[in-house]
């Protein structure tokens, strides 16, 4: 099953749109599992068992993994993955690694994010170019979620620049949907900090397209405006990420619970103005 | 000693602006070395004894790594990274991972590439813009290669638009340059294989800020061209990379003396154009 199909699925079954941010930094987790052998991946655990019937997704960020110890950490981050495609195969995991080289190179990432993680999806650079992400393009079973207009405070620097008095984001939003997604397994990432520009793009995008939208939470989106702007006129295809926000509710021995609470208040709020506007 | 210096040193020290692409991919490595217990590490190892005395820096790409078998792979790279500190402290290690993502993110990212793996330099995309690399931008001690015009065949997608008359390159070589530099750390990345638009980036660039320049080689690129264009008016800060074209000469038994003997032809080259221009 490819992505897509696989994403509307879940949405439906879990009736959610909410998409858990597995950005778990070593120094945030609870004290209690810093003295098991593999606390990354038990935390992980935890999460996923409370939270997997309220998501549409899973979207670890491989900064958080290798930073929190190299080896290590990609070792946690794989034991995760494994996890996920053992128990819960039928929710869609999205690597978020922002990767963009040259196509030769992008060969050997390619491999390592769908073959040797297992991944449904990845987050790409458009920096390079078409020519260059050939080796993730061809993956028809894959969706790439190609970096539009990012949710941090910076983000407008270059993406904002004018092109003929169109934004670059605009333009990238454009050539990814009319061009880059010939095989149907494009997406794109806008931030929820910018629910005009999340606005825009949807409407390049159309129907179909599905959107990756970080910065609820810690970073201050607001869930109205998301998703009034962020789903398309089937009122879904918008993947709304929160991670800080659930994953670390609670720093005690209670964080599955409260995250549990927290997403799923999470999923409602995101429910309650997705059939308003769908 | 910061990476300025440490290149500078070299430079004179070993008369060379050749940089070796430790592109070690799996499959490409020889036959006899695949028996052994950790072949990409053993490889690099050999080329590294070969040609240490050649070069002014050594850079490894991430997804050769990742690519040939994950936690296998990084443990090699790993290693690659502790037998250059150990044995030629001497030499700058450029990590070429091409990252970037948020600024909470890139906290993690930093603390891989600089403290696990102990790189002197990164390869950086500028697509979130300045503020976002700031938890690299902090380490006045490294270098920070942003991706300014890459070596690949369509890279003139986005890199090439015009933002009021001036190509997206240009204005992100202006920018590095006269903005994100204030701490003297970071160089910019820019293809042999676009001699005309390496010419202008050095222009743009001025004396003292080193361009790492990919695509000799397998590329296509021309030495002539790129010694002339990528050199500021010390005759020097261009890291002139090949990968391929040296590590793999040969792929028998003698690959190491057949990597030396191409280095040695090149880094020859270069020195040659390099005086004719300096």
């Amino acid at each position: 099953m490819n992505f897509k199909d696989k994403l509307n699925q879940i949405v439906t079954r879990n009736d959610s749109l909410l998409c858990i941010g597995l950005d778990s930094q070593l120094e945030k987790i609870p004290f209690h599992l810093k003295k098991t052998k593999l606390p990354i991946f038990e935390f992980n655990r935890e999460i996923i068992e409370a939270t997997h019937d309220l998501v549409c997704a899973y979207k670890p960020n491989l900064g958080f993994y290798v930073g929190a110890s190299g080896l290590g950490g990609l070792l946690q981050l794989k034991r995760t993955m494994e996890y996920l495609a053992q128990n819960y195969p039928e929710i869609p995991t999205i690597l978020d690694a922002k990767l963009g080289d040259i196509a030769h190179t992008n060969e050997g990432y390619a491999k390592f994010i769908f073959d040797y993680l297992g991944a449904d999806a990845v987050t790409l650079h458009p920096f390079l170019g078409k020519e260059s992400l050939k080796p993730f393009l061809e993956r028809t079973d894959k969706c790439l979620f190609i970096l539009c207009r990012t949710s941090n405070e910076g983000a407008g620097e270059y993406q904002d620049l004018k092109i003929n008095g169109k934004p670059l984001y605009q333009v990238i939003a454009g050539q990814v949907v009319h061009d880059w997604n010939s095989r149907d397994n494009c997406g794109l990432v806008v931030g929820a900090t910018y629910p005009a520009e999340l606005n825009i793009v949807r409407h390049i995008a159309g129907k179909n397209i599905p959107l990756l939208i970080p910065g609820l939470g810690v970073q201050g989106g607001d869930v109205q405006k998301t998703v009034s702007a962020g789903i398309d006129t089937s009122g879904s295809n918008a993947i709304i990420n929160v991670s800080r926000g659930i994953i670390f509710a609670s720093q005690g021995e209670d964080f599955a619970q409260k995250a549990r609470a927290e997403a799923e208040k999470l999923r409602n709020a995101i429910n309650k103005y997705r059939s308003k506007n769908g």
